[in-house]
Parts: structure tokens; C-alpha cells; sequence
């Protein structure tokens, strides 16, 4: 397959700074003795060229410090090279956070304070108070998303609680500021009840456009979820089903394509229902209009799917009939190359480890294999909000989720099935295509006059 | 009196944008002219200049609707010059919020998205979990201020509920985040119950260092942060309390300073005891050694300066025995110059009418008189935050607010009773302030290396 990039889950970066003699062929020798350690090789910065030496920062991906120990004990045993440190660059790009408030305009004079302060301010307050559709103009409101957890379920890693799963909070809400202009806030909520949860919630939901929930324990999240859906009028999504849905989806239409399949006509079975694949289950199911059969080892979890309007079966029968199979069981080798069938399109999507490996898969003989490497839910979230935001849409539907989707799939290279996650002109793209959904099925409030309403 | 900066809080401020032609005294001529509307004129901005004629941009502040009405008739009575648009920039500088959030370090490539994000990110998350001290290191949080409102006391405003109180908190926000570094998030509260409000304020309170109360009711105002500072082990103020009470004493210490006179050694009245006139009295109480006298039209307000070391008195007793009387009671001319004693320092503070103007008093015999204008909070609460998360203190306490009542006073050029606000060294001059004391009465669990312990 395709190169990919690993964000596998649980691995560590590190930096190496070496100071390497100017001899030919050192840093190729200090390569060569990191290989012996099997070494994930990242960038190679050169930070200082002199006479008898260069400095260079070599950055290593380690499976867990053990492997990385090795990779340094291998790395001195090179000629001509001194380790002189060794930088953790993720902890200090970490040190103080990774996101800030700021003022739109400096205020720097006495007139600027009376404008965006007092007396001024009254005047705004006044008219809003008066009229509060005019809070979507003239406040942030409507480009705020409160991003919240209560970090019961924080990336593979459990229920960390709510402070230490705030590296991920600050990681999205900064990447969704970056690609979008609008605002995310990180709110770390102090409670596992989902009736706490939901009330604590809405009594905050004023100062915000839209809810995005994250890493929530399930089943308390579909509870969660749906109840505000309900009782919110704005936009809620829990990212961790449905964005997660959306950009599995694009990947799977993308990887139909590349198999030269019509997705739409295939048999598709979903493995493991958990917060994400019954999400994928129904969205693929809406997508395909065909039923999507699934397998998980938890009865409620398959009466969940049929009330989804999925069908229950077996990993077996799944794996024996299906011509897509999109895998999300969490659990690492479950498939074996014998379970694989002929011509088969692969999603094996859990992280860090996938079901079967992609290799595994193809020389199995399916036609195609993915992993969840690069299905990351960062194509997806930042587009979705950015037009429920700007649309003031009453909610986020089916329809927007597939749109996201097919927008994603649409922006991927011609040979790969996913796009960058950092290309800002695949969120333009998200952004659009949602809108216009948004549109289409009577959910906005607003519809900006650049949007064409008839397409 | 000096010459004020005008922050009266029910002004409105336009722009008037004239196109008047080259002749020696048209501008002479317009300014005369609106000077019959008694026009109080802000800045005058020249946008063009041509051959013929200049456009300038002519900032007003008027006093309502009607007065900016007869300024702009004024205005077009004045030769050589036509009006050619009336702008209102208060509303131009709100559109879409005043407040963003934005990476701290933009995400450029896959190796800063694996560092910021997965896989990075799960380290840190590990690292938190393992030992949760080290969020106030990795994180936002230290450096997050929440601003809480319910919005039911805005302004002079009143019950104006959360939505419409947003301009109002998004310019605290902002301007924090200008003057600190830090950052400071407005939280829109659905509640007027106590016990939903602090119950609310707790279940999200892990995301943030400190929390700021803004624009909340009295009584419930004292309930709430009495409760919210026994229940947490971080930062709470109400700032219409004790943000008011800093600035107030900082004032009321130079206007005797000016006055030729030595605050701790004179009777001290409050004539007002909601919110702000209650935390003055006991913080002068505390800074002077003395008890102050207070007169309110409520018996609760009363009893609740006397459960706080004040002395219950009346309003004739006070302009009668005071040296120095401090009015916050939002009644417009309600002390009459017969009222004034010879010699008297009197802070006339009821924004945005005072309890007696400033030449009157001085007329009637006061030594010092100054209003409410420029008795900003502005000077205050940035510097008392970031204080105290800088040095992480279990509380803000009365030693602090004093520490920052003497520097924002010792910040004030020698003739004036206020520094300005927007002097980022002032509020630096607080921050060291409050930081020496919270370390010197052991609210402090973090001792930074620059700051001098044994001070």
C-alpha cells in the first residue's frame, strides 16, 4: 500500500542533537547503526554547520522508551558522532498549552476602550437584549464550539478523567482554531452522570454556537448525545461516533474506487459496534441504502445496530460473505489471513494495532487494505462545525455527515484514498459541501449569499 | 479636576465621516458648530486629502439618541461641509466577537501534528494521569481564567440575562489577554439559583486556574462566592466586589495623598453597601486598621458591613463626621453641596451619574473630589489573576488586594489620583505585587524563581 504515515497511539518522538564530525559518510554511519534498532527515522534538522562539525536533530519515533533506549544505545555506538542531548520536543511544544485567547483588535488607546468597552459596549448589550438574534452578529458566540469531555474514554488509554485528557482537548481545539478562523474551547466537565452531564451542559450552552463532545465513555455517550440533540437547539455532534463515521465512510468510498467497486452495490459488513462502528454502520447504511450487517461480542451493542436499521450476523458469516468489511473491534489480530476472502476491500481501522495488517490482507488476496492510520478524524470535525456554525443550522444530520464525507473522498489524490488533514482546501471543500446540506434539508437558519440555495 | 477621560456606560459613540472643502476654517466652522449641540468630541482622523477637499473621520460622543441627533443637525449646518456617512464603530468592532482562540504555535507538517497531536499527545495525557500536578506545567489550564456571568446585573443595566451580556464579558476577556498574556474565557450561565450556579462554576472548574464572577445579582453574589471560595482550592473573586474595592482604595489612597492627608488616620464613611460599596468598606476597614461607617436604605446591607468589622451609621452622620467619604449608591445627585464639610475628601463613584459632580463638591468646600470615570476595574483584575495562578494560590485574599490597591496607587503619575489602564507596566507592577503576597501569607504553592521570598 501507500506509505503511511503512523499516529499510532501509543508511541513516543524524541530528538537526538548529534554532533557529527565532518568526515564523509558519518551521518549515513549513525543511520545505518539506528536501523539495527529498527528506527522510525522523522525529520533531520541541520542546526549548526562548522569547520570540523555539524550539529544535527534527528527525530526518532520509538514504539515505548525501552525501544527508544535501545535506539540511543545503538546510535553512540556510532563513529565520529556524540549525542549531546536529547530533546523531548513534545513535552516542551506542551509546556504552558497549546492553544490562547486573544483579542480580535488590540486595544490600544483611550477610544478603542470606549469602543469595545465601556461606555460602548451598553450600547451592543442593549440592542442584543432588544433583539437577541443579533448575539450571531455581534459577539463570537456563533464561531464558538465548547469542546467537552469529561475524559472517561481519552484516545486508547481509558478513563484518564477529565484534567489529563486535556492535551487531546487543547491538540483539537487548537487544530480546529487553525483550520477553520473559529474559536474552540476546551470545557472539562466533573461527573460520569449522564443526567449531570447533560444539565451542566445546557446551563452553559449560551455562550456557544455548537457542542462537539469527545472521548465518552460508552453507552453513557449515546445517552448524552441523543438527549441534547434534543433538547439543544444548536448543533451537537460526539466526534468519536460521528466523525469518526464520516471519515470512514470517505475513506470507504475512496477505497471502493481505488478496488474499481461501486460501494453502493457491494455487501458490507461493520465489525466491533462500539461508539464508532455503530456510527459507520449507520452512516455507510444511510450512504449505501443498504443494510450493513455487523458483528460485536455485546448484545446491546447488536440491538443498538437493529434499531439503527443494520442487521445483526457473525464475524464469520461477516467475513465469509461481505464484500467490505470495515473493522473497529479494538482488538489487535483478530482476523487471521485464512478469514480473508478473495477480492475483498479491507478497513481495518482500530489503532494503534489494526486486526489484520495491510500486507497480511493483501496477500491474502484482498483487493484492498487500510488501516486507521490515517482515517483521522481531523478531516472531518473542523468543516462539519465551521458550516453549522455559519448556516446557524438547528442541527447536524445524515445528510451533512455524508456530504462531509463525499467532500473528503473528493479532495483525496487521484491514487491515495484519504487527503492531508492539514490541506486547508480539503476543509474549505468539508465546509461547502456541509453548508449547502445544511441548506438543502431546511436545518439552516442562515444562508449566506454566497452559498447557491437552488444547488 | 483633572480632565477625565469619560467612561460613562450609557453614552453612545459614532463616527461622523466629513468631506470638507479646502477653505481655511471649515473644520474651525464645524466644530463651532456642533460645539452648540455641546458635542464632546473624540478623535479627528484625516482618511483623504485632495486638492479640493479633505475627509475626515470625527469621532462624537453623545449622551443619548435625541443629543447625537442634534449634534449630526449641528453638524450640517456648518459651510463647506457635507456629511457623507454616519459609521458606528462600536458595532463595526463587534461583528463576530471581540475574543478569539488560537494555536499557540501554528501546525505546519505531520511531524508538529504527531507532536501536538497523536501520537504525542498520548504521552503527555500519561504523564498528567500518572502525576496531576503536572497539568499546571503541560497545559492551558494554569494560564485559564474563567469569567462566569448570569447576566443579571450588567452594567447600570440590570437583569439583561447571559446572551446579552456577552459584549460585556468578551471585553474583559480581551482586554485580560492583551494586558496578561493569558487567557480569559467568558462562560455564559443558564441560572439564577445559587446552589445551579455553584454547582455549574464546580463541574467545569478543572479547566481553569482561577475563576472571575462578573455581573451577577446581589444578594446572591455574596452566596455564590463565599461557596465557590470555600469549595475550591483555586482563585475566585467577584469582581464587582473586590476588583471595584482594589481600585477604589488605590484612588481613595492617592486622593488623600493629593489632599495633603494620611488616610490611615481618618474617619472613613461608605455611603452605599451593595456589591462594590460593601467590599470597599471592609477592604479600606482592613487597609486603614479602622472601622469604616456605613449607611444603606437596606437592614440586610447594614448587618452584613457589621458582620464584616463596619459601623453601622447614617447618611447625615457620615457628611457630617467623615473625613473622607466613599458613595456607591447609583443615585444621582443624591449629596446636595450644603452636605459637603470643609476640608472633606469625597469619592463620588456611581458610574455613570455620581452622587454629586466634582466641581460642585470641590465648591462647596471638599479638598479632593473625584467621580467614577476613571475608577476603572481595568486596573485591577488582570494583574490580581495572573498573579495568582503565576504563583498557583490556593485563594485570592484580602493581603493580595491590598498589595494591588498600593501598586496600582504607586503606579499613578504624581498629579493624578488613577494610573491608565492600558499601561501594561502598571498592571506588571500588580502582577509582582500580588504574587509577593500570596507567597509572604502562604496562599502560594508555587514559588517562582524571580520572585523574592524573603521580601
Amino acid at each position: 500500500m501507500h506509505k503511511m504515515v503512523r499516529t499510532n497511539k501509543q508511541k513516543i518522538i524524541r530528538t537526538l542533537r548529534c554532533k557529527n564530525k565532518n568526515i564523509v559518510g558519518t551521518l549515513a554511519g549513525l543511520l545505518n547503526c539506528m536501523a539495527k534498532a529498527k528506527t522510525d527515522i522523522g525529520n533531520i534538522e541541520t542546526v549548526y554547520v562548522g569547520e570540523f562539525y555539524h550539529i544535527r536533530d534527528i527525530t526518532v519515533i520509538a514504539d515505548n522508551e525501552e525501544h527508544f533506549e535501545e535506539i540511543v544505545a545503538q546510535a553512540r555506538k556510532a563513529q565520529n558522532v556524540e549525542i549531546k542531548q536529547i530533546i523531548d520536543e513534545v513535552l516542551e511544544l506542551h509546556h504552558g498549552g497549546k492553544i490562547r485567547t486573544v483579542p480580535k483588535y488590540p486595544v490600544d488607546s483611550v477610544e478603542d476602550l470606549q469602543k469595545v468597552y465601556t461606555p460602548g459596549v451598553a450600547q451592543v448589550c442593549t440592542l442584543i437584549k432588544r433583539d437577541p438574534k443579533q448575539a450571531a452578529t455581534f459577539t463570537s458566540i456563533q464561531k464558538n464550539v465548547a469542546l467537552i469531555t469529561n475524559g472517561s474514554r481519552v484516545l486508547g488509554l481509558g478513563n484518564l478523567g477529565p484534567v489529563a485528557s486535556m492535551p487531546v482537548m487543547e491538540g483539537k481545539a487548537a487544530l480546529f482554531s487553525q483550520l477553520t478562523g473559529f474559536n474552540m474551547f476546551p470545557i472539562l466537565l466533573e461527573t460520569r452522570d449522564p443526567d449531570e452531564f447533560v444539565e451542566t451542559v445546557k446551563r452553559i450552552s449560551h455562550g456557544f454556537g455548537a457542542i462537539q463532545l469527545e472521548d465518552i465513555e460508552t453507552p453513557a455517550s449515546f445517552e448524552i448525545e441523543e438527549r441534547l440533540k434534543k433538547e439543544l437547539d444548536k448543533p451537537v455532534m460526539h466526534d468519536d461516533q460521528h466523525g469518526t463515521a464520516v471519515v470512514a465512510l470517505a475513506a470507504a468510498i475512496n477505497a471502493c474506487r481505488l478496488a474499481g467497486q461501486d460501494i453502493k452495490k457491494l455487501k458490507i459488513g461493520q465489525l466491533g459496534l462500539g461508539a464508532a462502528g455503530l456510527a459507520i454502520a449507520k452512516l455507510i447504511g444511510k450512504y449505501t441504502n443498504n443494510s450493513v450487517l455487523g458483528s460485536d461480542i455485546n448484545e446491546d451493542a447488536l440491538n443498538r445496530l437493529e434499531r439503527n436499521g443494520g442487521k445483526r450476523s457473525s464475524l464469520e458469516d461477516i467475513m465469509k460473505d461481505c464484500d467490505l468489511v470495515v473493522m473497529t473491534t479494538g482488538r489487535r489480530g483478530l482476523i487471521k489471513p485464512e478469514h480473508i476472502q478473495k477480492g475483498q476491500i479491507i478497513l481495518s481501522l482500530s489503532n494503534p494495532y489494526p486486526e489484520i495488517n495491510i500486507e497480511d490482507a493483501l496477500q491474502a488476496g484482498a483487493t484492498f487494505a487500510l488501516d486507521g492510520t490515517r482515517v483521522n478524524n481531523l478531516l472531518g470535525y473542523p468543516g462539519i462545525f465551521k458550516a453549522a456554525l455559519e448556516v446557524n443550522a438547528t442541527a447536524i444530520n445524515d445528510e451533512m455527515l455524508i456530504a462531509a464525507a463525499e467532500a473528503i473522498a473528493q479532495s483525496a489524490p487521484e491514487d491515495d484514498p484519504v487527503p492531508d488533514a492539514l490541506d486547508i482546501r480539503v476543509h474549505d471543500a468539508v465546509t461547502k459541501a456541509v453548508a449547502q446540506a445544511a441548506i438543502n434539508t431546511g436545518v439552516a437558519r442562515n444562508i449566506p449569499d454566497e452559498v447557491d440555495v437552488d444547488a
